[in-house]
Protein backbone atom coordinates (compact mmCIF):
# COMPACT_ATOMS: atom_id res chain seq x y z
CA UNK A 1 0.00 0.00 0.00
CA UNK A 2 1.66 2.94 -1.37
CA UNK A 3 0.20 6.50 -0.11
CA UNK A 4 -1.03 8.12 -3.49
CA UNK A 5 1.60 11.21 -3.43
CA UNK A 6 3.49 9.66 -1.30
CA UNK A 7 6.94 9.92 -3.78
CA UNK A 8 5.83 13.46 -4.64
CA UNK A 9 5.22 14.66 -0.52
CA UNK A 10 8.85 13.09 -0.24
CA UNK A 11 10.08 14.94 -3.18
CA UNK A 12 8.76 18.38 -1.62
CA UNK A 13 9.78 17.53 1.63
CA UNK A 14 14.07 17.29 0.73
CA UNK A 15 13.70 19.97 -2.07
CA UNK A 16 12.19 22.26 0.78
CA UNK A 17 14.83 21.20 3.21
CA UNK A 18 17.30 21.45 0.75
CA UNK A 19 16.40 25.02 0.26
CA UNK A 20 16.10 26.12 4.17
CA UNK A 21 19.92 24.10 4.65
CA UNK A 22 21.40 26.22 1.46
CA UNK A 23 20.19 29.72 2.49
CA UNK A 24 20.97 29.40 6.18
CA UNK A 25 24.35 28.50 4.83
CA UNK A 26 25.15 30.82 2.38
CA UNK A 27 22.31 32.92 2.14
CA UNK A 28 19.52 33.30 -0.72
CA UNK A 29 21.49 35.67 -3.34
CA UNK A 30 24.06 32.68 -3.84
CA UNK A 31 21.50 29.94 -4.31
CA UNK A 32 20.59 27.93 -7.81
CA UNK A 33 18.67 25.23 -8.71
CA UNK A 34 21.63 23.00 -10.02
CA UNK A 35 22.41 23.71 -5.83
CA UNK A 36 18.97 22.76 -4.30
CA UNK A 37 18.49 20.00 -6.49
CA UNK A 38 22.22 18.50 -5.68
CA UNK A 39 21.58 18.77 -1.98
CA UNK A 40 17.67 17.01 -2.49
CA UNK A 41 19.23 14.49 -4.22
CA UNK A 42 16.86 15.03 -7.61
CA UNK A 43 17.53 16.14 -10.95
CA UNK A 44 17.12 19.95 -11.96
CA UNK A 45 14.86 19.01 -14.02
CA UNK A 46 12.40 17.54 -11.42
CA UNK A 47 12.73 21.15 -9.85
CA UNK A 48 12.24 23.05 -12.99
CA UNK A 49 9.04 20.19 -14.01
CA UNK A 50 7.30 21.08 -10.57
CA UNK A 51 8.23 24.45 -9.59
CA UNK A 52 9.04 26.77 -13.07
CA UNK A 53 11.83 28.61 -11.51
CA UNK A 54 13.51 29.18 -8.35
CA UNK A 55 11.32 32.23 -7.78
CA UNK A 56 8.39 29.91 -7.63
CA UNK A 57 10.26 27.37 -5.55
CA UNK A 58 11.30 30.42 -2.58
CA UNK A 59 7.36 31.15 -3.23
CA UNK A 60 6.44 27.57 -1.97
CA UNK A 61 8.60 27.67 0.74
CA UNK A 62 7.93 30.46 2.14
CA UNK A 63 4.75 29.71 2.40
CA UNK A 64 5.13 26.69 4.14
CA UNK A 65 7.25 28.84 6.70
CA UNK A 66 4.77 30.93 7.16
CA UNK A 67 2.17 28.33 8.22
CA UNK A 68 1.11 29.05 11.74
CA UNK A 69 2.76 26.64 14.38
CA UNK A 70 -0.32 26.34 16.62
CA UNK A 71 -3.26 28.04 17.26
CA UNK A 72 -3.85 30.95 18.83
CA UNK A 73 -3.39 30.90 23.10
CA UNK A 74 -6.57 31.46 25.00
CA UNK A 75 -6.12 34.59 27.47
CA UNK A 76 -9.49 33.77 28.73
CA UNK A 77 -11.14 36.56 26.92
CA UNK A 78 -11.47 38.47 23.38
CA UNK A 79 -9.85 41.12 23.95
CA UNK A 80 -6.62 40.04 25.91
CA UNK A 81 -6.51 36.78 23.14
CA UNK A 82 -6.64 39.61 20.41
CA UNK A 83 -3.89 41.51 21.62
CA UNK A 84 -1.65 38.88 22.43
CA UNK A 85 -2.21 36.78 18.89
CA UNK A 86 -1.57 40.48 16.98
CA UNK A 87 1.25 41.46 19.35
CA UNK A 88 2.73 37.74 17.96
CA UNK A 89 1.77 38.10 14.47
CA UNK A 90 3.25 41.84 14.21
CA UNK A 91 6.26 40.23 15.45
CA UNK A 92 6.55 37.51 13.66
CA UNK A 93 6.02 38.84 9.91
CA UNK A 94 7.54 42.17 10.70
CA UNK A 95 10.93 39.90 11.63
CA UNK A 96 13.89 40.02 8.92
CA UNK A 97 12.84 36.24 8.42
CA UNK A 98 9.34 37.33 8.55
CA UNK A 99 9.73 40.08 5.55
CA UNK A 100 12.07 38.22 3.47
CA UNK A 101 9.14 35.04 3.36
CA UNK A 102 6.65 37.53 2.64
CA UNK A 103 8.55 38.96 0.22
CA UNK A 104 9.50 35.26 -1.51
CA UNK A 105 5.83 34.28 -1.34
CA UNK A 106 4.81 37.11 -3.27
CA UNK A 107 7.37 37.60 -6.14
CA UNK A 108 7.11 33.81 -6.93
CA UNK A 109 3.57 33.66 -7.29
CA UNK A 110 1.85 34.49 -10.75
CA UNK A 111 -1.50 33.10 -9.89
CA UNK A 112 -1.97 34.35 -6.49
CA UNK A 113 -2.53 31.34 -4.87
CA UNK A 114 0.57 31.67 -2.34
CA UNK A 115 -0.52 34.84 -1.44
CA UNK A 116 -4.22 33.84 -0.78
CA UNK A 117 -2.67 30.74 1.44
CA UNK A 118 -0.60 33.38 3.64
CA UNK A 119 -3.81 35.47 3.78
CA UNK A 120 -6.11 32.19 4.74
CA UNK A 121 -3.32 31.17 7.56
CA UNK A 122 -4.16 34.94 9.00
CA UNK A 123 -7.67 34.47 8.84
CA UNK A 124 -8.44 30.62 10.19
CA UNK A 125 -5.81 32.23 13.43
CA UNK A 126 -8.68 34.88 13.61
CA UNK A 127 -11.61 32.67 13.65
CA UNK A 128 -10.09 30.14 16.13
CA UNK A 129 -10.04 33.56 18.52
CA UNK A 130 -13.36 34.95 17.46
CA UNK A 131 -15.16 31.40 17.76
CA UNK A 132 -13.63 30.80 21.24
CA UNK A 133 -15.35 34.18 21.87
CA UNK A 134 -18.95 33.08 20.65
CA UNK A 135 -18.46 29.93 22.53
CA UNK A 136 -17.61 32.23 26.33
CA UNK A 137 -20.86 34.41 25.38
CA UNK A 138 -19.04 37.32 24.12
CA UNK A 139 -20.06 39.34 21.45
CA UNK A 140 -16.96 39.28 18.49
CA UNK A 141 -17.09 41.27 15.03
CA UNK A 142 -17.12 39.32 11.71
CA UNK A 143 -13.99 37.91 10.64
CA UNK A 144 -13.21 39.98 7.52
CA UNK A 145 -13.78 43.06 9.64
CA UNK A 146 -10.27 42.02 11.66
CA UNK A 147 -8.55 41.24 8.14
CA UNK A 148 -9.42 44.84 7.13
CA UNK A 149 -8.64 46.27 11.10
CA UNK A 150 -5.77 44.25 12.17
CA UNK A 151 -4.44 42.08 9.89
CA UNK A 152 -4.18 44.75 6.77
CA UNK A 153 -2.68 47.59 8.58
CA UNK A 154 0.43 45.46 9.77
CA UNK A 155 0.77 43.29 6.49
CA UNK A 156 0.52 47.12 4.44
CA UNK A 157 3.01 48.95 6.62
CA UNK A 158 5.68 45.90 6.75
CA UNK A 159 5.30 46.08 3.17
CA UNK A 160 5.22 49.65 2.14
CA UNK A 161 5.42 51.75 5.12
CA UNK A 162 7.32 50.04 7.46
CA UNK A 163 8.20 52.19 10.25
CA UNK A 164 6.58 52.51 13.82
CA UNK A 165 5.81 48.78 13.89
CA UNK A 166 5.45 47.66 17.53
CA UNK A 167 3.81 45.73 19.97
CA UNK A 168 1.81 48.85 21.50
CA UNK A 169 0.59 49.40 17.59
CA UNK A 170 -0.81 45.70 17.48
CA UNK A 171 -2.22 46.51 20.88
CA UNK A 172 -3.87 49.27 19.42
CA UNK A 173 -5.24 47.89 16.44
CA UNK A 174 -6.55 44.87 18.41
CA UNK A 175 -8.24 47.16 20.81
CA UNK A 176 -9.89 49.59 18.72
CA UNK A 177 -11.47 46.39 16.59
CA UNK A 178 -13.38 45.38 19.51
CA UNK A 179 -14.08 49.32 20.78
CA UNK B 1 23.00 77.14 -18.20
CA UNK B 2 22.61 73.64 -18.31
CA UNK B 3 20.02 72.19 -15.73
CA UNK B 4 22.41 69.95 -13.03
CA UNK B 5 20.88 66.47 -13.66
CA UNK B 6 19.70 67.56 -17.38
CA UNK B 7 21.25 64.59 -18.83
CA UNK B 8 20.56 62.32 -16.53
CA UNK B 9 16.58 63.27 -16.22
CA UNK B 10 16.36 63.01 -19.90
CA UNK B 11 18.14 59.30 -19.77
CA UNK B 12 15.31 58.30 -17.56
CA UNK B 13 12.87 59.68 -19.48
CA UNK B 14 13.47 57.98 -22.34
CA UNK B 15 14.48 55.03 -21.20
CA UNK B 16 10.68 54.96 -18.76
CA UNK B 17 9.16 55.60 -22.19
CA UNK B 18 10.90 52.92 -24.11
CA UNK B 19 9.55 50.09 -21.46
CA UNK B 20 6.24 51.76 -22.11
CA UNK B 21 6.11 51.03 -25.45
CA UNK B 22 7.66 48.04 -25.21
CA UNK B 23 5.19 46.22 -22.87
CA UNK B 24 2.42 47.47 -25.01
CA UNK B 25 3.77 46.57 -27.36
CA UNK B 26 5.20 43.03 -26.94
CA UNK B 27 3.93 42.44 -23.27
CA UNK B 28 6.32 42.30 -20.23
CA UNK B 29 7.02 38.86 -20.30
CA UNK B 30 9.29 39.17 -23.49
CA UNK B 31 11.05 42.75 -22.37
CA UNK B 32 15.21 42.50 -22.19
CA UNK B 33 17.61 45.14 -20.83
CA UNK B 34 18.91 45.18 -24.27
CA UNK B 35 15.93 45.61 -25.99
CA UNK B 36 15.24 48.37 -23.80
CA UNK B 37 18.51 50.12 -24.41
CA UNK B 38 18.23 50.09 -28.20
CA UNK B 39 14.87 51.82 -28.07
CA UNK B 40 15.85 54.14 -26.04
CA UNK B 41 18.92 54.85 -27.93
CA UNK B 42 21.30 54.23 -24.71
CA UNK B 43 23.77 51.42 -24.56
CA UNK B 44 22.90 48.27 -22.15
CA UNK B 45 25.47 49.38 -19.46
CA UNK B 46 23.70 52.71 -19.60
CA UNK B 47 20.88 51.05 -17.95
CA UNK B 48 22.75 48.10 -15.99
CA UNK B 49 24.75 51.01 -14.01
CA UNK B 50 21.53 53.44 -12.79
CA UNK B 51 19.12 50.17 -12.35
CA UNK B 52 20.96 47.03 -11.89
CA UNK B 53 18.84 44.82 -13.44
CA UNK B 54 15.42 45.00 -15.06
CA UNK B 55 13.44 44.44 -12.07
CA UNK B 56 14.74 47.47 -10.55
CA UNK B 57 13.99 49.34 -13.70
CA UNK B 58 10.13 48.08 -14.17
CA UNK B 59 9.97 48.90 -10.54
CA UNK B 60 11.02 52.65 -11.26
CA UNK B 61 8.40 52.34 -14.21
CA UNK B 62 5.78 51.48 -11.89
CA UNK B 63 6.29 53.81 -9.57
CA UNK B 64 5.92 56.67 -12.26
CA UNK B 65 3.35 55.40 -13.07
CA UNK B 66 1.30 54.83 -9.75
CA UNK B 67 1.85 58.64 -9.34
CA UNK B 68 -1.76 60.58 -9.21
CA UNK B 69 -2.00 62.92 -11.71
CA UNK B 70 -4.23 65.57 -9.82
CA UNK B 71 -5.58 66.36 -6.51
CA UNK B 72 -8.13 64.90 -4.96
CA UNK B 73 -11.42 66.35 -6.48
CA UNK B 74 -12.99 68.74 -3.98
CA UNK B 75 -16.96 67.40 -3.81
CA UNK B 76 -18.29 70.26 -0.84
CA UNK B 77 -18.02 67.85 2.69
CA UNK B 78 -15.31 65.22 3.99
CA UNK B 79 -17.25 62.35 3.45
CA UNK B 80 -18.11 62.95 0.02
CA UNK B 81 -14.43 63.56 -0.72
CA UNK B 82 -12.88 60.40 1.29
CA UNK B 83 -15.76 58.61 -0.44
CA UNK B 84 -14.73 59.81 -4.16
CA UNK B 85 -11.32 59.11 -3.24
CA UNK B 86 -11.46 56.10 -1.89
CA UNK B 87 -13.46 54.66 -5.08
CA UNK B 88 -11.09 56.07 -7.16
CA UNK B 89 -8.00 54.87 -5.92
CA UNK B 90 -9.25 51.04 -5.41
CA UNK B 91 -10.17 51.18 -9.22
CA UNK B 92 -6.81 52.49 -10.21
CA UNK B 93 -4.97 50.24 -8.03
CA UNK B 94 -7.26 46.96 -8.46
CA UNK B 95 -7.32 47.50 -12.40
CA UNK B 96 -5.39 44.63 -13.89
CA UNK B 97 -2.54 47.51 -15.35
CA UNK B 98 -2.46 48.95 -11.63
CA UNK B 99 -1.91 45.11 -9.84
CA UNK B 100 0.65 44.62 -12.24
CA UNK B 101 2.48 47.77 -11.37
CA UNK B 102 1.95 47.29 -7.75
CA UNK B 103 3.85 43.84 -7.80
CA UNK B 104 6.22 45.63 -10.51
CA UNK B 105 7.38 48.01 -7.97
CA UNK B 106 7.47 45.63 -4.77
CA UNK B 107 9.72 43.17 -6.84
CA UNK B 108 12.12 45.67 -7.91
CA UNK B 109 12.70 47.32 -4.93
CA UNK B 110 15.59 45.69 -2.66
CA UNK B 111 15.70 48.90 -0.12
CA UNK B 112 12.13 49.57 0.26
CA UNK B 113 12.39 52.70 -1.16
CA UNK B 114 9.76 52.66 -4.20
CA UNK B 115 7.21 50.88 -2.09
CA UNK B 116 7.71 53.71 0.27
CA UNK B 117 7.05 56.29 -2.34
CA UNK B 118 3.56 54.19 -3.36
CA UNK B 119 2.36 54.83 -0.32
CA UNK B 120 3.48 58.56 0.21
CA UNK B 121 1.77 58.92 -2.93
CA UNK B 122 -1.55 57.98 -1.43
CA UNK B 123 -0.84 59.82 1.99
CA UNK B 124 -0.53 63.06 -0.04
CA UNK B 125 -3.34 62.14 -1.35
CA UNK B 126 -5.21 61.55 1.87
CA UNK B 127 -3.36 64.77 3.71
CA UNK B 128 -5.16 66.77 0.93
CA UNK B 129 -9.24 65.46 1.79
CA UNK B 130 -8.17 65.82 5.60
CA UNK B 131 -6.63 69.49 5.17
CA UNK B 132 -9.47 70.65 2.99
CA UNK B 133 -12.00 69.26 5.52
CA UNK B 134 -10.13 71.36 8.35
CA UNK B 135 -10.21 74.18 6.60
CA UNK B 136 -13.88 73.94 6.12
CA UNK B 137 -13.86 73.85 10.21
CA UNK B 138 -14.86 70.02 9.58
CA UNK B 139 -13.60 66.96 12.30
CA UNK B 140 -11.07 64.73 10.55
CA UNK B 141 -9.30 61.52 11.59
CA UNK B 142 -5.71 61.81 11.83
CA UNK B 143 -4.05 60.78 8.31
CA UNK B 144 -2.70 57.86 9.71
CA UNK B 145 -5.45 56.47 10.94
CA UNK B 146 -6.98 56.94 7.13
CA UNK B 147 -4.06 55.00 5.64
CA UNK B 148 -4.64 52.43 8.24
CA UNK B 149 -8.62 51.68 7.79
CA UNK B 150 -9.37 52.52 4.06
CA UNK B 151 -5.51 52.40 2.28
CA UNK B 152 -4.36 49.38 4.00
CA UNK B 153 -6.95 46.81 3.68
CA UNK B 154 -7.57 47.74 0.33
CA UNK B 155 -3.82 47.46 -0.77
CA UNK B 156 -3.51 43.84 1.54
CA UNK B 157 -6.61 42.79 -0.68
CA UNK B 158 -5.10 43.21 -3.62
CA UNK B 159 -1.26 41.63 -2.83
CA UNK B 160 -3.27 38.97 -0.54
CA UNK B 161 -7.14 38.18 -0.74
CA UNK B 162 -8.62 39.29 -3.69
CA UNK B 163 -12.31 39.18 -3.74
CA UNK B 164 -14.90 41.24 -2.81
CA UNK B 165 -12.85 44.90 -4.18
CA UNK B 166 -16.01 46.65 -5.05
CA UNK B 167 -16.94 50.51 -5.36
CA UNK B 168 -19.56 49.21 -2.60
CA UNK B 169 -16.05 48.02 -0.34
CA UNK B 170 -14.62 51.11 -0.90
CA UNK B 171 -17.43 53.77 0.27
CA UNK B 172 -17.48 51.32 3.35
CA UNK B 173 -14.58 51.68 4.17
CA UNK B 174 -14.76 55.40 3.62
CA UNK B 175 -17.72 55.60 5.91
CA UNK B 176 -16.62 53.85 8.73
CA UNK B 177 -13.38 55.57 9.04
CA UNK B 178 -15.38 58.70 9.84
CA UNK B 179 -18.06 56.96 11.75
Amino acid sequence: MVRPGGRSARVQESVHAAVRDLIAESGRDALTVPQVAARAGVTPSTIYRRWGDLQELLSDVAVERLRPEAPPEDHGSLAADLAAWTELFLDEMASPAGRAYIRDALLGDPDGSNAGQCSAYAADQVEVVLARAVARGEAAPPAETVMDRVVAPIMYRILFRPEGLDAAYARRLAAEVLA
